[in-house]
């Protein structure tokens, strides 16, 4: 049987590192391209056979890509505020990364399966409801419209070119390992035994929770596709608010300290995502770990890791 | 009172010179910018004040943009062909431009009112009625698509930085001078008197044509609007299949030859082009050139500069 690759970009990243595990630990070749210091010892434990520190070029993707059956491109930008106090640079991690992929498709490997992990920021500020793919999609933030963007583009190449590609849009993706976003700066302010600790927003706005191996299964799912273009959700379906989501952290953090809201938005922070899942579970994929029990691992790989 | 700045980038391109003549013809300082070999004394008789051959990069804005109080972003692809056979290079000459236009705004001038000259491609494929500004998009080539991303990154920096951005989606532009497409390659056909002249598609498409010097009028206007983002369609409002516009060529261009139509769709051809015009009636602007009028005249002007 002949060993297939999966070339990863951004591998170093929170969801490439987890996406590298699952399809090294299935057997195949993994090749990941992207930023990031880490030592061999690090990479090989996720299943790297071969890790190549670099931009995403057109150059890069000559050297190093390494003929993969699939491509799995999560390097970009990853933070709505660091889009929104540097424009250009974010567009130039999403967008012409994403550029540089399709091209290298179209010029050097035009059979490759090309996976997209796109962002429901591209739903931008919507009701509270469950959206589904073919929703208008209106982005805030310039991280969600360069998402949009870089979707914009696989479609083009895909339509033109003929190439293959399967966009996922992931929801309030989480999991031990991820060292930012919410429930990270959450553990930290937990962490430091104040009575009373301080939120953004009113705690009503609500998030769609995916845990990483969820979202992983999902792309080695899409891997096989034979669709020439798609676009799915990638969420547990689950409307949770961010008021729920923390009181239930900080009693699992053992500390029951109160949780409050300076009623504060951040720009480029909507109030509402739910997903509508149908299309992922009639691919027949389904979410198997409850947002509960994916807190309770978080709190206790950060207490482990961070504090133990 | 003081002498207002207009900078036009790709102002040597056809829309381009025929936006400088107007804009210095009402007085403004026209500073111009982009590629294209002409000499001092052309480019004086178009009203452009200063010329500077370069890429629309940030650096080149910083340099000789000259503050603005109005750019007009002509700089881009212009060529549905080129970008299906050249997609990297029609994506940087449309959309790195333009996020270079956006970025020095919001770094340097960011009370500039800025004009994009869009295209009806990004509407794309669709039924034979016409297309309002709300309308879905769905571009077809690589031309239709990076029109699209470029005008998403219009509102990406007018909803995040408060820029002033006025869209204008032109349908067929056509005029005295411009040296490509349909009506410039026709009237080569017809002048090598052949009796039967072939062209692609049914002839049963349609266009909406609007002539060079309606365009310019709709952009002068749009650049004293005091709205923060807005679209608006360039075209006639007039649908005329492309057999009606050659048959009525070929009269006027005195051959009275057959025109026939060879059956095959070009790539990224869509098959209707018609615009509502109703907004931008309601702005106070209404095209005044009849497209047998404006066919007449190109025809003139062909047969003068290029036979004569």
């Amino acid at each position: 049987m002949n060993t297939r690759t999966a070339l990863i970009t951004g591998a170093y990243g929170f969801i490439g590192r987890n996406i590298a595990r699952l399809f090294g630990e299935k057997g195949w070749n993994v090749i990941g391209m992207g930023h990031g210091v880490w030592l061999r010892t690090e990479w090989t434990k996720w299943k790297i056979a071969e890790w190549n520190t670099c931009d995403i070029t057109i150059d890069s993707l000559q050297t190093y890509a390494g003929d993969p059956d699939v491509i799995v491109h999560c390097a970009g930008g990853s933070s709505v505020g660091f889009s929104v106090s540097h424009p250009a640079e974010d567009f130039n991690r999403t967008v012409s990364s994403t550029l540089a992929v399709l091209e290298y498709m179209r010029l050097f490997n035009n059979t490759a399966q090309l996976i997209y992990p796109s962002s429901a920021a591209v739903y931008g500020r919507q009701d509270d409801r469950q959206l589904g793919e073919d929703e208008p999609l209106s982005p805030v933030s310039p991280y969600g419209y360069h998402k949009k963007i870089a979707e914009d583009l696989c479609k083009s190449y895909s339509d033109n070119y003929e190439l293959r590609v399967s966009i996922i849009r992931f929801f309030s993706l989480y999991g031990e390992g991820l060292r930012k976003q919410l429930l990270w700066e959450a553990c930290g302010k937990f962490s430091r035994g104040e009575e009373q600790v301080m939120f953004f927003g009113s705690g009503e706005e609500t998030r769609d929770w995916l845990h990483v191996l969820d979202a992983v299964k999902l792309i080695l799912l899409r891997s096989e596709s034979s669709d020439r273009f798609s676009i799915v959700n990638g969420g547990s379906g689950e409307r949770v608010t961010i008021r729920e989501i923390l009181e239930y952290m900080s009693n699992e953090y053992g500390a029951h300290q109160s949780v409050l809201f300076n009623g504060v938005v951040r720009k480029g922070d909507p109030n509402f995502y739910r997903a509508d899942t149908t299309r992922a579970v009639s691919l027949g994929w389904k979410p198997s770990v409850d947002w509960r029990q994916g807190v309770r691992d978080y709190v206790k790989w950060y207490q482990g890791a961070c504090r133990g």
